[in-house]
């Protein structure tokens, strides 16, 4: 259990410490091992309310879907997006199991429902793992047994590692807002390492607040919030069947969002969202530091996203900022293959925080200062900046860099 | 110089022996080391004919296009596909060099014509290497005066060997075929192991036949040839600003393709063309064999080779391959995000040539001998059959496995 407000930032990292990690007011956590994960790690999680909480939900828009993200579909349809917690695993992701992959699914939310006296219908379920392979629901049962038990962990440390497949460290966010009826909490996790592609889906997160909202307003903040955090990161371009994000909303503060304060929730929101996605980025796979690609200029938001988009998925450009090659020609490249109708001949380029070293003004190379310039990818994030010179519009997109580690940690990962 | 016809396959290779290839009748060749490369590697090229031929090209659709683009399209236009010759030089892309890398490639171009008593306007020009960087046009001007010289090398294979960058081996084809008229020949070789993406651009190419086809024509015939062919590859999905694909015609068999056996011809210049773009996927940077992927059963063509195509590039399907690992939920989750319209509870997968190993059935997995998958993704190519059950439609996609050699070639390709 952890409802305190106490956390510090571990050192060197945005993400809060591990130990003193809280969600926000007004929730409990269990996690436990229940046998999903064959080297006995942390596998199975749940995080509930004693009352109704509003839910929002986000899916993956891959066609092949998974059967908790229609299970969570129906439980939001059905409750009117109003739900008592989540129950999750990591160690199996219950895709292409069709009927009987469904209804394990269901029946994994009735197990839910079980444990914290709830009805199945407000009780949404997550599951992360490979492809394929039906839910053991025995293991999974007696799991739940035990979060109910006192053999089960209360942290939300523990709760945020239970959700873990191939990351390497849990990602975590914890904020404290002022709004106009009082201070409220927005804390969260989430997991996700390989399979992550922006502009199409996410990884898994569960986000909590205290604020009070309704459901359409909880929907409409995690809609804005997603589309500039969850939606801007891209480890290997690629899209998992059950990427989800999940915001509830407990009240326990009493503190409103309303039309005059929603706004300000929002931002708190999407940075506390973007945080994770960061964390996420700089997780990749075989990933060594986070890269933050600012694309300015843009005629639109969604031009500046695109060409974005197009750099962070670029095997090459990632390839080079791993070796800190300052090799511009690829993020050029990747830009003019992005769709949009990008002019060379405007496009300036830097590497640094500060804009430090400019390589591209209008289109042609810029002497520079090579060892500089590859100093610069070495930091942690590396930031590269490319003004497309069409308009006012800006987007941030996250990545990482992409090392022969990638490859060892995906060429066996079944087997 | 290299008229001849005969030539062998190299043993374990769909290429044909570099020592004994040869391009079509009425084409001469020339290759140089003119020190563009720091490796001393051969590095400038030549092809040309005695007399006009006719000429096609296609280019890369990146909106960033090297110089050498922009000049072969005003050849092209200006000599209404007529042509002479191409001069072509590796180790510089001269691509985002603005206007002085449109003199220089309009420079070339003339020390070309030159070096073949042509008018500069009969001469195509094709560079590949490190972008940003200009043509050191004096090394590129001795060289032109060595190719004319008998310090040149002047057998076809030597031509196709000056084209390479991280190429480990040449790409060459050489076809006979039967027309109404009489026997022609297709040959012809091809560059490329990186930045290599279908559907939008190609590697370089230059393609010889000896038919006699109006520009016209050719045209019409590369544009088929290369749609199932050069576009149906993808090594890292990226795509090059230099990326070409030209075909010249000498007439020299004095074989007239015309309306009644133009069908024949684009079916034998496909050939050729799909040939060498299995070999460029085959030598993708980094990999150990090509990836065939037969997708079948798409409600059109453009589905399915859109299907394939997310499948291709994803390179969470690559290192899987690469890991001889069975993890076809990989290839269903890319198939689902390809943005086509996939039905999950359709779709059926199988492993090898004869559709040895079935992996799904309707969208639910199969018992499979896992040790007897495995066997079959380690096959070179490694062959996997997706049918999505919506259609009659089919594509066959050529891909790479992943390795990690691919992150140690591309993190340190410039410094």
């Amino acid at each position: 259990m952890s409802t305190t407000t106490t956390h510090t930032r571990s050192p060197g990292s945005e993400a809060p410490d591990l130990s003193t990690f809280a969600l926000a007011d007004g929730f409990r956590t269990a996690a436990t091992a229940c046998g999903l994960k064959p080297s006995g790690n942390l596998d199975l999680g749940l995080v509930w309310s004693d009352g109704p909480c509003a839910a929002a939900g986000m899916f993956t828009t891959n066609r092949v879907q998974a059967a908790p993200v229609h299970v969570c579909r129906e439980t939001l349809s059905a409750g009117f997006g109003r739900v008592r917690g989540v129950l999750y695993n990591s160690g199996c992701a219950n895709a292409v199991t069709g009927e009987r992959g469904l209804a394990d699914a269901r029946r994994m939310r009735e197990l839910g429902a079980e444990a914290i006296g709830a009805q199945p219908d407000e009780v949404l379920v997550l599951s992360t793992g490979v492809i394929g392979k039906f839910l053991d629901m025995e293991k999974l049962a007696r799991g739940v047994a035990t979060l109910r038990s006192h053999a089960a962990l209360h942290t939300a440390g523990d709760a945020a590692r239970a959700i873990m497949t191939t990351d390497t460290r849990a990602k975590l966010e914890f904020a404290s807002l002022a709004l106009p009826g009082g201070r409220a909490t927005i804390a969260g996790f989430a997991k996700g390492a390989g399979m992550i592609h922006p502009n199409m889906a996410t990884m898994l997160a569960v986000i909590t607040t205290d604020a009070r909202l309704d459901p359409l307003r909880l929907d409409r903040c995690l809609h804005a919030a997603v589309e500039r955090s969850f939606n801007r990161i891209s480890v290997d371009g690629d899209m998992s069947t059950n990427d989800t994000v999940l915001l509830l909303a407990s009240g326990a503060s009493g503190v409103v969002v309303d039309d005059g304060s929603e706004a300000a929730f929002t931002a708190a929101l999407t940075d506390a969202c973007a945080s994770l996605a960061r964390q996420v980025a700089r997780d990749g796979e075989g990933a060594t530091r986070l890269v933050e690609l600012r694309i300015s200029g843009g005629a639109t938001e969604r031009q500046a996203h695109r060409v974005g988009d197009a750099i962070a998925c670029s095997p090459l450009v990632k390839t080079a900022i791993h070796g800190n090659d300052p090799n511009w020609g690829r993020i050029l490249a990747a830009a003019g293959y992005s769709g949009e109708a990008i002019e060379p001949e405007r496009v300036r380029l830097w590497f640094g925080d500060g804009d430090d070293v400019q390589l591209l003004d209008r289109g042609l190379p810029v002497a520079f200062d090579a060892a500089r310039a590859s100093s610069l990818l070495k930091q942690d994030p590396a930031i590269v900046h490319l003004d497309l010179g069409l308009g006012d519009a800006s987007a941030v997109v996250w990545t990482c860099d992409f090392s022969a580690e990638y490859v060892r940690i995906n060429a066996d990962y079944t087997t």
